[in-house]
This record gives C-alpha cells, structure tokens and sequence, in this order.
C-alpha cells in the first residue's frame, strides 16, 4: 500500500530534490509526484505517491526522519499510509449515502466505514444492508431547557461515539444539521459537506428555490469543507447541470440528486487519497 | 421564409386549438411548435414556427388578424418574419466580436448587421475586413462638465445613429460601459450582455478575480438582456469550464473567453430566432 | 394523471389543428406540446401531454375516437396514461440497480416495478430491501443438450414470468447475456440496454479496454432500445467524462459506473413518459 | 522563458531525484512538475517546468549535459525552451484558423507563426488582416499526368517553403487534403489534424452525415497527430456538444465547428507547451 506525503511551503531552489533524495535514500519508488508553484517569491504545493518499497517506515517514522528537511523549508507537510476511517453522518435523504456505500463496496471510495450516525433511526436498514454499524443519536429538544443545550448534548455524544474508532474525516452525506464552531474545531479541514447550490451563489435554506427564482439556467453542487462560516469553507468539488424553463423545482431537486452524488463521492475520494491541500481558505486539489 | 409567433398569456383549454386553427385556416403550415403550462391555474407559454405556404400577409396584417384570439385569452403574443437588424457595441476586446462576425458569415446567426458602435477606435479594422461599417463615438469627458453628461451624451449619439437602421436589437460584444437606465428604455429585452461570471455570482468588476479568491472549482460566463440593474436583468444562456489549482487569474481570463463566446452566441441565435419570453424577470428559452 | 399522446405522420398542413381540436372538443387541455418536421415533404413528429380535466376516456375509447384522425393523415400514434409497468434484468452488478430503484423510490421514475429478474442469485437482497419481488431465473447449461437450448429454455421462462404482470417495458441494468431475437421481439422498441461505450465507438466486449487501448480522452456509455443487432439498436440517450493519461482501465470502469447510470435513468424516464418515438433506427426523443 | 524537459523511460528507483538534482546542481528552479508510472514494471513519464535561474545553458547545452542520466535510465528525453515555430495549413474554411490566430494574439497560444500555407488563394486576406505571410501553394492537376504527382509536387514545394523557417511543428486547420506517408515523415508527431467527430467514429468523409444516419445524441471532434493512417494517429485532445432530434446535419456543421476550435487549440496549446508524450499510439497529456 502506497505512501503519500503533501508538502506546503515558500517556494526555494532545491526543494523537489531534497524530497525525492529523502525518498530514494529511504528505499522508496516515486509512482506518481505532482509539484507546483508560482516562481520563487511564491507558495510551493507537492503531492507525493510513493511505493514503499525497501522503505520499512511507519508515517511516524518517516515524519521524524523528515523533520530536518521540512525544517530547513519551514514546511506543512503530512506523511500517510492505508486506508483513512470515514464516518458518515445522514439525516433522512439516502441518495448520497447509497451512491458512497456503492462505491465504497466496490473500491472507489478506499476507506474504512466504522459507523454512520444519524439524528433519525430512518436509515438504519440501509447501514444494515451494508454490513455497518448505525448510531442513532436524536437531538433531544424536549429533555433540554434550549434547543443549543439539546444539539451541544448531542454533538458531544457523537463526539464520544467516533472516539474509539479513530476517525480520520467525516463526511455529511445530506446531514440537515448545522454542526457547532466546537463540533468542527475536533475535525479542521476534515468534515466534508455538500451544498446542493453552485456556491458562492444560493447559500443557506433552499438552494434550488433560489436557483429557481433566479432564473440560472444551469444548476450545481458544491462538496466542501464544513467551517464555522455556512457554506463558506474551502471548496473541494463542484459540478452542474443545465435546466429548462420546462423544469420544476421539484425536477431541480431530482437532478441535482445526480450532482450531489457526484460532488460528494469526488470530494472523497480527493480526501481519502490525499490530494487534498488548504491553503488560505482555497484547495489545491491534486490529480 | 418562415413566421414566428410567440405567445404568453393566462392558460385556459383551448388555447392550442384556437392558435393552430387560425394558423390552418390562413394558409400556414405549423413546422415546429413548443408550447407548455404548468396547468389551468398557471402561466401558458408557446412558440410557433410557421412555413407561410399559402399565408399571404406580413406580420402586421397577422397580428391585426390575430387580435380578436389574442383579446379572448389576454395574451401578449408578436409575429416576426424575417432577419432581425443587430447592432453591435464593442470596446477593444475583438474576441466576441470576431466570434459572432465569423457565425454571421456562415449563417449560423441569421441576422442583419448593418453597424457596429464602438467608444474606441481600436476595432474598425475588424469591422472593415467584414464589410461592415464601423461607428467610433468616443466618450469625450474633457468637452463635458462631467463625466455623466460626457456619457449623456455619447448615448444620445449612439441613439440617433441607429435610428435610421430599424435596429432590433443590440448586443453587447464586451462592451465596457454601463449603458444608462434611458438609454435601455429604448430597447427594451432587447439588449444583450455577457458578463463572465456564472451569475448570479461575481456580479460587476474583475469577476474571474472574484471567482479565484474563492476559490471556485468551475468558472462560467452569462448572456442576459440588460437592465438597469447591473448584471441583474434576465438570464438567456450560461456555461462553464471546470479550472484547476495551477490555473491563475490570467488563466481564467483565457479560458473565460471561450466560454464568453459560446454563451453570448447562443444567446443572440435564440433571440434572432424569436425563441425568448421574458417573464417575472426570467427567461423562457424554447429549444 | 395526464395522458401522453405520441404522432408520426406524413407532414401535411393542418395536423396539429386538428389534433388539437379533437383534444379540445373531447374536454382536455394541453400542458404540454412539442411538434416538428423539416417541413411538408417530411416526416411529421408530435407530443402532448394533455391534463384530462373533462376528458373521461380511456387510452382505449381515445384511440377509437382517434381513428377517424389519424386514418386521414396516416398516423401512427398512442395514447397512454397511468405508470407503465417495467420489469428489471440483472445479473451480478448492482450499480445500475440500485441507481433505478433509489430513483424509483424518489418518484423521478415514475412507473411500477412488479419484479426483478437475474440469471444469478447475488441480487436478491437487493430487490427484497426495496420490497420488489425477485425471481432468479438460471441458465442450465447442464441441463441441457447445448448452450442455445438452456438459454432459449431461460428465455422461455421469463416470458412466462412476466406475463402475468402485464410488462409494458424491459430494462437491463447491465445484464450480462445477449437476448434473443425472439425474446427482443416480443418487446419491439420496449427493451431499453445500457452498453458502457460511447456507440457506435467500442461495441460488443470490454469496451473499456478497448477505449484505453485506443487512447480516447473521453470514456461513454449508450442507453438504446435493444435488437437483434447487437448494441446497434436506436440509440436513446448518451453521456461522456474525460479521462486522463493516469487513469486505468479500472478507473474507466470506476468512473464509468457513473456515466452508465445516468443515461440509464435518463433513457427510462423518457420511455417512462412517453417521450419517445422510434424511426428509422433514430428515436426522436421530446424534451 | 521556462525550460521543459519531457522524458519516458522504463520505471527504476531513484529516477525523480537524479533528474532534480541535476537540475538543482545546474542551478534551476522547478516550478512544475508531473510524473507518473504504473509501478517498477511499467513505464515511467515525466515533465519539469524549469525556472532557468542560475542555470545558463541552451537546450543544446543541457541535452549534452544530461545524457549520462539519460543513457543510466534508458530515457528518452528532451529540453526545450522559447517559443516554438508552427506553419499552419487551410483550404477554405476559415474558422479554426481565425480560431487560433485570435488565440495567438491574446497570447493564449504562445508560438510563432511566419506562415499560413494553402492549396487555396481565398484566406489570404486574413493571414494579412493578422500579418502573417500567406503561401499559395496550389494543386495542379492539370500539368501533371496524374493526380498524385501532382499533390507530391505540391507537397514538395511547401516543404521548400517550410524549411528557411526551422518549422517545429504543422497545424492543419480543416486543411481538406491528406497529407502523404512521405511528407509526415518528415515531421513525425508533429503535425496536428482536427477531425470532426468523436474518433474513433466516423473516420473519413462526412462525418456529421454518418452521425445523423447513426443517430447519436452527442457529437465530437478530435485533435490527433497526423499519421499515414488517415484519422488513425494518437488522439490529443476530444470534445463534445448534445444533439436534439430538431438538429439537421447542418445543425450538426455548425455546431461542430465550435467543438473543432475547442479541441484544435487545446491540441495546439499542449504541444506548443511541451505537454505531450507519445508512447504507443496513445498521449500522455500533461496538465
């Protein structure tokens, strides 16, 4: 199973050769590598993909053997290894828990599903169906003296939920709450959300309503990473799709299903293979 | 040559019947009609194209005819026959221009051009290897007190100058002045911009910057008719062109102008062929 | 629920007129019309969607009302109303199932789905999940003196099988045997195959292979009416997605799922909907 | 001016970092770089964008330079820098060409063109609207005693013309002549054709005919290196448009010339940036 390592930092002379000199002393063959920048007054992005090889190295291992040179460059830099844990969190709609539960079984989406939480036990039998645990875990209104009291209870039992299983990213799959700033904080740059609007247009409640009142004659989808700010986080995937005077609203949302689904599972798989790279609150998205 | 004839009114049953009879018994026939409700308590839109055969009258005589139905059923309703007169404003960006010129000769837009405008002197040579006579009006801010009677002024001239042409409509080939709500007055619908956005986002100046600093995996461009709100009137036709990471402004603007002169040609080809309804501030564009 | 009414003719003036006419005299109001020949030595096609509202016939009472019509202008048509009933082949991939039945269940396919038939027993849980009766139906090599025998035995048994539920349309979701002539044509232009090429680009086996091996930049899939010609049949809708020079033949086929089940969903919802009209092995296929 | 260095080799360890630390220890600075292979048993490709820097030397210089490396890894390579000379071939239809001389003069295709060569005298006009030098160079059938010696003789003199010009590379904008074995050899991946359909459908003469007749729902265009079998060579670039059932095949011309631009100047722009390699009758096409 192959190694990637991302690299961020100020672009310098001789940056590309010390890394790969690293890879190659450490007895690894690079199969795929993707490097860029603006010249040398500008920020240098790199995505490594490495088979290991005769490099007998934990992450941890390589990340500490790396510390000089990330150090000389002043860089962000992330060695990783195996498949990541993803835990999903629904609501009611089930298309695009379908579409990754699908391309999960048949290895387009190469992560482990520990668990999918859920604030309705509606989607229970499709997690059975998958052979995944379901956790449902209601927002509790009536047993709390405010609606924040009763979410932040919740939030924090997911939160204990995920604990044991390690989870390295979350994703929302039509996840109709809004998670807290703290909620969020536990998981930076690694919750993924998809908004049914070509965002930045149409944010918030609504999107194809919106869309439809406006009169646009193509509609989108935007997988995202959740921040504090509502459909603001760093853009990961977008796709549309065109729309005549013919289509209702409701036709908007049965097309846009399609779009989510191929959004959503796209932002994934960018994720879980880390080619992923946030930087001033855009992505650099690898290959 | 064919008859369009394009209808919006209240739906009610008959309507269709009632068309098409008398298109039958003046001597038409019907080659291509579209025609859609969303039901009786809704708005009715429809579009005919009609080979005239044995239907011996102009459009004027048509719609004289045509009034006792069209007052049965408070319709608005327009025939057109024949290639429409478009005008053409331009500034020094020739891409859209050449694009159009370049249709206009092999018959995909089948309009008259008799003369394009321009504030700048930059593109008679175009206008000229076309065949077409090319109207410098500068805006002269140094003979004015300020700069909007400078403005004022130069419409008013753009005005008399298309009088004598019948003009029917006016497109906007990257033409970068904000005409003035009197001037639109004019041609009402009946002005065409493209703005390179994916409206309604990066809505006015350096939209491909906006478009970059957040970070959008997908860049678009739209042909809408102006109105005096800017970048705001109704929406004729859109695309986009996916972007990635190592793509910069300057890109965009490259990649953007492709996507200009697909939309703005589309646009104009829907207009010419009398394929547009506006209503409520949208747009119902017949196939 | 409306009733769709589907023409081809020999264009002549006069037809809609008349058309309509019978609608209107017999109580419906038209939601929905699109009509279109190249003119009077052409061919003649029409669609509409017509709201019953006083109409209380039968498709059966229409069409013999009809007849009086459609003799005068030698038409082939149809009327239909009500959810069609649509049978399901499978075999052992269970994307293009799953997408039809998620869609099913959102109501964007609008039909009923009496039962699922497989030459494999791999799908059951699948159909029983969504509550559709599953009928595994084998072919027996074993039992019988040669391949064609065992197959034609299956063959045999299907019909049987769906009989009693009155099928009005077949759809493979990617099933793995080629029909028979005799099977397809008990069906005519009623069983709807998706093949994962671009057609005609890279028929029959492991198109996908043969598209990398051709070094195509763009991978398709083609959703036609099945015929005794394989993957030659009328071709119902298509769709594309570039490919990169990373890319594998596995990514093809990862990435194509997607593209096969969207010209998939996208082929029955038109026949679903009466959409469609075959001629000369081209559909016209009504917006 | 940035230095690009492709190179394909057999896959070893330790290729990356001996290419970068040659380009370090000669002073450059990498500002972009790909690479990919499919593991140690496969191929292995590569691109460097190169930020000259320090590093003073011609592409000449540093071919000798690097050939150790070259020979260690059984490499075949190449560095180049500065703009590339490029010819272009029409006949009579302009589009394409007015495509790309538009494109060259905003500078999104970054080449020189010292000429425009054609079988006919009609597009000299707009070589000189755009100053460029225009060769006539027709075929003369009529003093020759056969149409081939006449087409080699024709072939023979634009051969003479190319060559004070160090030609690197031939565009043939809808040039409607097949070039012959003898004159592609003598620019061997290096001449690029636009063929009007979705290669590898509908090789040959008219291809939107045979689109209509087969009834696709989306038509293509493809750009591909000319080689002696006619619309065989490696595919470069691919594009496509929807059709409806209203299209006629002049529908479908006028449609497609807007893909064949868009496909050209995607081919053109990656070959005059050095992102192409051919291995196989397939291209790598680099970002």
């Amino acid at each position: 199973m192959s190694i990637k390592l991302l690299i961020a930092c100020p672009d310098q002379k001789g940056i590309v050769y010390e890394v790969t000199k690293f890879v190659f002393e450490n007895g690894g063959n690079i199969i795929d590598s993707q490097q860029h920048s603006l010249g040398l007054d500008s920020h240098f992005f790199m995505r490594l993909d490495i088979d290991p090889n005769d490099m007998n190295f934990t992450s941890q291992e390589l990340s500490e053997k790396f510390s000089a040179i990330a150090k000389k460059f002043s860089m962000n830099f992330k060695f990783s290894q195996g498949a990541k844990n993803m835990a999903v969190l629904v609501s009611k709609y089930d298309h695009c828990l379908y579409d990754i539960l699908q391309k999960h079984k048949y290895g387009d989406i190469k992560v482990n599903i520990p668990l999918i939480i859920s604030n309705h036990p509606d989607l229970r039998h499709v997690a059975d169906s998958f052979g995944i645990k379901y956790f449902y875990c209601p927002i509790e209104n009536d047993k709390f003296s405010s609606k924040e009291e009763a979410k932040a209870s919740q939030e924090a039992q997911i939160l204990k939920e995920l604990k044991p299983y390690n989870i390295d990213f979350i994703v929302m799959a039509r996840y109709m709450q809004i998670l807290s700033k703290n909620f969020i904080s536990n998981y930076p740059n690694s919750i993924i959300n998809v908004h049914h609007s070509f965002l930045p247009s149409f944010k918030g409640a609504n999107p194809y309503h919106q869309a439809y009142e406006k009169g646009v004659k193509i509609i989108g989808a935007t997988a995202h990473y959740a921040t504090e700010d509502l459909d603001m986080g760093p853009i990961i995937a977008q796709d549309v799709a065109p729309v005549s005077y013919k289509d209702s609203v409701e036709d908007y949302i049965s097309q846009g299903r399609d779009i989510e689904e191929l959004v959503f599972s796209k932002a994934i798989k960018a994720h879980a293979d880390d080619k992923i790279i946030v930087h001033e609150n855009r992505t650099i998205v690898f290959d």
